[in-house]
């Protein structure tokens, strides 16, 4: 069978669980259930290598795959005993897509398929139900007219134009239910449905069984490459060189009456990691009706259904339901993760349509590591390589203040927790539109499609009016880490009118357009107006695993903090000092912000000394606080950065009153604006060059740290700051500035009668630097990359204006991911390599670090690891995520003792 | 002695010629001479060990230098005959500035020194000449006062107080000439001088003997880092830590009489070439009355006199001319150079005052290094080594066209050849601020000093109505190879109201700031208007060079020419190829922008395509022109480079143009231009990024180049097109756009049936090509340093916005020299270096170039020879210096067989 066709079933299987890169998740899934004698519907998976294929030769098949396909057909046709296109007895099929990682909704599925006018009379003796035999061929044109024939128009907000024909046929019938529709009703509209696509796009519906196969095959391979695959795999770093699987399998129905149901179920809670068994069904329905939340579903257990709502399965149909529970805690040990699983009864039989590793929040992936560990499923270094260290960052966000009264307007169903507050906006692209000019909004839908998925990224969150714990923006949202309340029925959204209205017992509410509303996504409420956050609550099984983390890592974490109360946040989090505190920012503060402009627009060295004197105490007193948020770990203190035009005022209205302000005329502040301003700001007159032409400027700023310093050391506290020394490409700029800061530093330390120890360092953020590294740590008592400037000289990509393009280098695969994000390890990377051989070989035990965005980033982080660095530093809320990273580094670490 | 002090005289010496660097070239080639036995007065040179120390300890000296100085000159004294201060027979001494290399009138001097009120008498009755003894006396205190103590402040334009005195002494006696003034006079005016020296300063003149000698070698030794030497080492790239030499040595004078004289003279004539011993002297004068242009001085030889100008040296004095003409001869064979040579007859004695390597310009250096091969005192690899390729530049630029009517108004010396055509300024200053808003100006003065540099430096050419072919103007002119007409007797300057007259046949003309002059310094015409230039003819002895040149070096020279002419005029200075052929700038031409613009506006792919269509044929018209001018040898033409909007209009009269004639509305064109608005253009969305976005651009520039070689194919020229792909930092973005390149090139070749062999390479001018260079290239058949863009990234620094630290950067030696003008080879050579063992560690004989602007530089050729490229490629009047910097290159290679 070549590495083309996979078949299962029986029992028996061509692959595995261990297979998931050419079967796909789902067919590895299916294929590893089949071996444990799990029962399985028989199929067969078209493996990545075809996809591969199909995009490297103009979109066509290997010559064997015709041959492979209708030999595996068979074996599938002798297992279920029904023959694919037979008119008496005929083999329905799902086609359904399947990558190496999970991607819900963003691929095409076809269900029902081998069905035609003659087939449904096979299915229709074969069943004795003519509306069961009808429904399914009405869904399966439709599914085909859409996902095969590209009847729906991809990235539209409005409806297919089938659900147009169906609900002119509810109108004409008098019903409000698609249930309600007789067979002949749905015999017709099979009929009405065909002539719309012949219609539209002037060819038939096929009749022909294979025909329908391999049109239904060739459209999931590619919609691997439509808009929404692309969006996604972008967003979760997924590469298109993966491809996805076909997986072709014999339908079973959960639509053939009331002994039949469709269902999913996740093996714990994947919202807060409780030990349970957590899940949902539909009586009489097929798969698709559960994931796409048109109707409600009912709890899987007695123990979950709430008061009032429609029996369990458990109490439904006990017999399927306790195989059901055997086979999630067989599939939770063998796989010893928690699953997320399909199932299907007909007429009484459980059937598993797929299992696998379950998407859960931040909250539950720690719960359930932490409680695997105990309940001896895991060692600890499994539960902490297994970990998503960018999921924490849901859990340290804020939350809503629980002290502050709110005024709930509606409940749904809590299906991604954490807290959002936002303008409401009823379409994905409007968020989009709104969330580009720095406005929060909340996404409000009566449910979400995977054309929306632009617009929930773009959200602070998402609300829904229908669709359970498991629909399209339940999962989507938890996966996203963002806040979802999902099913609040009492929501009635009005598109036309933007707005939607809820019954309240003081009365309608009616909210509109822009109006704010606040969501609790662990609680389910829904807020009118803003509510204050507070911040987040760590709880024991974070605080448990982190002490395992801190004790696998190598890598010392420190944090990028401006403010005292940003180094207060950091050290909660666990960070072990500053690796970049930026002085600028205090510049830009109102009161002193004119003593900036004064000293810019000063003529001459000793204006500019008579400006900066009067920031010198308000800069000391900033590093007074953060110096003793942060007593006896170091400090690491950037001198100024930026060029000095990004002080001053550009309108003319800011011009005039900075003018008036300062006394000076009009002409003067408009010349100096002229004369500082730069065609390529990123490469122009900042960091120590700066102070190669104004030394005043650094030497105030050293004198601010040294004499906070002193001051603190005298009330006792112990102190480490490290001077760093922006932008610095050559040797002699670092000698130069480290004499200056010696010499002002080794003065007021003299004056102030101190004992105080400093170390003077540079960034290293130009190729320049790395290259000539080994001269430079000559005069350096440390170095930190600054891998944002890196990245941006050494890739020639200005970060600002890299948005016409980055997209289009991504999806083409230029990029391995977005280099502003993770470590472009190839080219910047290599940089940093010979930076760290100079800087070591000049200095065997230099300490070198990382203050760049990439800090926080897990596998930048890693990588940091390899090179050997002493620490990384990113902001305060990614320091926990950078120690489980550098711990999962430590452990992936093929040295580590 | 230690390396402080250094005695010459009576025939021995401590030093000699080949101690420049301790001794600098003044005292080396002083010690040199007194070894030959040549007649130099005695003194001692104080090395650039002591100016090191002087900078080193906060202007101080090493202890030891008091005695070793006291040492030396009891020496001197011994010598002479006389006492320093002896208040008999006074010992008077000069103080001048010697550096390395020689730098004209960039540092100070004092002369006569060790006179007072006292010893002023002694040499009164040891000359028996009271007028002379007052002359030397006012003259030293004069210059002590300017130089020492800072009378003239220094960069101001107006003339030092002392000169004021004089002209008013002038006056008050009715005379006109210095010389008309009696020895009362002058007495009176060392007790006028005195006085404003102790009313402007508040301390007296000193009359100490010693600490005259102290305040004089403190004065020299700080003139080292005085605006003028500074902008002048900035100019010749000379490094600050050289430091200088201070010669003390005794007075001789040609003051006293007119059996007396003071010369300057060169070995050849430095203008052309010529073997012709050449010169000027003034009867009764001191030394700097020649240099300072304030007297014009006679011809030294009868030869060289011309009808009705007075007698020559030969003439006047024989015997010591015979004894000039010995010493020049000997001097010329001892150091096989032309030598720039200064004297003093002291009643009818000759001495020798100084020998150097004469500055020349360009002509005279390739015929001297011809004839000097040719006479048997030169090998060829010897005469290659000693030429400075920058200064083929000169000879390389356009003269004035003989064949247009001209209307020369005023004749003066053909001071420094070349010709300039401008506007007239008469400051420095405003010469500079108008050429830095690109305007061609021309430098009027009556005398240029050295505070006048940096408007000569910005000027085309310069014109002054006083001073001889030595004076500060030719000198310095002739050394920037800048156009000059000198000592234009005619001339009526008036600086208040900004004008000069000149009388002609015709009547007086008056020429006003702004009126527009030619300048014709081969003939010293000066020229009303602005006449045509026409290229240089490069005559035999140079075309003879290049035929040595080209036989030593292994490097090949290329051209960057985006125009049939340009290509032209390179193939004729010899350039093998072109190595960059930028297409934007035939997109600029007007009647192509408008396609171009209509591109940019468009929606959609389709829309672009057709505005591309539009260009195609004009582009496919241009390259047929280069490639016919460049028929044989290899043309590499760069695709479209430049971020979009720099093709936009920007200013809203523009804008409302552009939207006219493509009609559409304004609003468009503005949206456009600011949607294009990028904050670093520089990192943007150029270079092949665009073609990863919008393909259809390449495609077309693919196909007119494609299409215009097989053009000329069918005419049977021979056309190698190498297709360049800019910006590349990634394998797989030129991989995307050699796939891109070979299918439309091929599908052209095939259709037109041709036979044609192109091929694809990059440019590598982001650090990360360098650090990627293996895997780019696999899908590259060549490489060429794009070495402008690449020190733009590698160092972080905008070339547009460097100005306002670069200088401080080169002043401080943080830069070695200007980054963009050489290549900083531990930087930016760094990661060609990379490159180069990349791209050959994967095709062992990649083709590898250099395009750009480095490569017509001859210490960044000589380093491209060294990292073995294939060839360099320059502007076309750079292509003779490249190939010269090519063969010295290959000739100092130490592994060259």
């Amino acid at each position: 069978m070549a590495d083309h066709v996979f078949l299962f079933g029986d029992g028996k299987a061509d692959g595995g669980a261990a297979m998931k890169e050419l079967l796909g998740g789902k067919g590895a899934g299916l294929a590893e259930m089949v071996r444990l004698g799990i029962p399985v519907p028989p199929g067969f998976t078209l493996s990545t290598a075809v996809c591969h294929h199909y995009y490297a030769n103009g979109q066509s098949y290997p010559g064997s795959l015709d041959g492979e396909i209708r030999a595996a057909l068979g074996e599938v046709e002798r297992m279920v005993g029904a023959r694919f296109g037979d008119p008496e007895n005929p083999l329905l099929l799902s086609v359904r897509s399947g990558a190496r990682v999970s991607m819900p909704g963003m691929m095409d599925t076809v269900l029902n398929l081998g069905l035609n006018d003659t087939t449904v009379r096979g299915l229709i003796a074969r069943t004795g139900d003519r509306r069961f035999a009808f429904d399914s061929y009405r869904r399966f044109v439709q599914m085909y007219g859409d996902v095969v024939m590209g009847m729906k128009p991809e990235g539209k907000q409005d409806r297919d134009p089938f659900e147009a024909l169906l609900e002119a046929k509810k109108e004409a019938r008098g019903v409000h239910n698609d249930t309600d529709l007789s067979a002949d009703d749905l015999a017709e509209l099979v009929a009405e449905f065909k002539q719309e696509i012949l219609g539209r796009l002037g060819r038939p519906f096929p009749e022909e069984p294979w025909e329908q196969l391999w049109g239904a095959v060739g459209a999931v391979f590619g919609s691997w490459e439509n808009a929404r695959a692309v969006t996604y795999r972008t967003m979760y770093n997924i590469p298109a060189a993966w491809g996805t699987a076909v997986t072709v399998q014999a339908m079973v129905f959960g639509n053939l009456g009331d002994d039949c149901a469709t269902g999913v179920a996740f093996t714990r809670d994947p919202s807060t990691g409780e030990r349970r068994f957590y899940g949902e069904f539909l009586v009489n329905a097929q798969g698709e009706d559960v994931v796409a939340g048109i109707r409600t579903p009912q709890a899987i257990s007695r123990a979950s259904r709430k008061e009032g709502e429609p029996p369990s399965l458990e109490e439904l149909m006990p017999a399927p339901y306790a195989d059901l529970v055997a086979v999630y805690q067989r599939l939770e040990l063998h796989f010893r993760d928690m699953q997320d699983i399909e199932f299907t009864i007909q007429r009484g039989k459980l059937w598993m349509l797929q299992t696998r590793t379950g998407k859960r929040t931040a909250r539950a992936m720690i719960r359930i590591a932490v409680e695997m560990v105990k309940e001896g499923m895991l060692t600890r270094d499994e539960a902490i390589l297994r970990l998503d260290p960018n999921k924490l960052d849901e859990l340290l966000h804020p939350m809503l203040d629980p002290s502050v009264e709110k005024r709930v307007i509606a409940r749904g169903l809590p299906a991604s927790p954490g807290a959002a507050v936002g303008k409401v906006v009823f379409h994905a692209d409007e968020a989009e539109a709104m969330a580009a000019k720095e406005e929060r909004v909340i996404l409000v839908r009566v449910e979400t499609s995977p054309e929306d998925i632009h617009g929930m990224k773009a959200a602070q969150g998402i609300l829904t009016a229908r669709g359970g714990m498991t629909s399209h923006a339940a999962v989507v949202a938890r996966g996203m880490g963002k806040c979802c309340v999902a099913g609040c029925g009492a929501l009635q959204v009005d598109y036309a009118q933007q707005r939607f209205t809820v019954s309240t017992q003081s009365g309608p509410v009616v909210v509109k357009r822009g109006d704010m509303i606040t969501l609790d996504g662990g609680k389910g409420e829904v807020i009118l107006g803003s509510v204050a956050m507070t911040s987040a609550a760590l709880d024991d099984h974070f605080n448990e695993l982190m002490t395992w983390v801190d004790a696998a890592r190598r890598l010392k974490v420190r944090t990028n903090a401006d403010t005292p109360a940003d180094a207060r946040t950091a050290r909660r989090f666990g960070a072990e000092g500053i690796g970049l505190c930026r002085t600028e920012h205090m510049f830009f503060e109102p009161e002193r912000i004119l003593a900036v402009r004064e000293m810019i627009l000063a003529d001459d060295t000793a204006g500019r000394r008579r400006a900066l004197e009067k920031i010198l105490p308000m800069q000391r007193g900033d590093f007074v606080e953060i110096f003793r948020a942060m007593a006896g770990l170091p400090v690491t203190i950037r001198l100024l950065d930026p060029p000095l035009h990004e002080f001053l005022p550009h309108t003319d209205g800011e011009i005039g009153a900075v003018a008036a302000e300062l006394g000076v005329d009009l002409a003067t502040v408009k010349r100096k604006n002229e004369l500082l301003h730069e065609f390529n700001p990123m490469l122009g007159h900042r960091g120590c060059r700066l102070a190669i032409t104004y030394p005043e400027i650094y030497e105030v700023q050293v004198r601010a740290i040294i004499e906070a310093a002193c001051q603190l050391g005298r009330e006792g506290i112990a102190v480490m700051p490290e001077i760093m020394i922006p932008i610095v490409g050559y040797p002699r700029e670092l000698a130069i500035m480290r004499a200056l800061t010696v010499r002002i530093a080794d003065d007021v330390i003299a004056r102030e009668h101190a004992s105080l120890t400093y170390t003077v360092g540079t960034m290293i953020e130009l190729p320049r630097a790395c290259v000539a590294a080994a001269e430079i740590a000559e005069h350096a008592d440390f170095f930190s990359f600054g891998t944002n400037d890196l990245t941006q000289t050494t890739l020639g990509i200005s970060r600002d204006d890299a948005g016409r393009f980055l997209p289009a280098y991504v999806e083409q695969g230029i990029y391995p991911s977005d280099p502003f994000v993770a470590i472009d390890r190839d080219g910047v990377g290599a940089m940093m390599r010979l930076a760290v051989a100079g800087g070591r070989a000049q200095k065997g035990h230099l300490k070198i670090g990382i203050c760049g965005e990439h800090g926080g980033e897990p596998s930048s982080v890693e990588f940091c690891h390899q090179l050997g660095l002493d620490y990384v530093s990113c902001s305060p809320f990614r320091v926990p995520i950078a120690r489980l990273a550098a711990a999962q580094a430590a452990l992936r670490d093929p040295g580590r003792t």
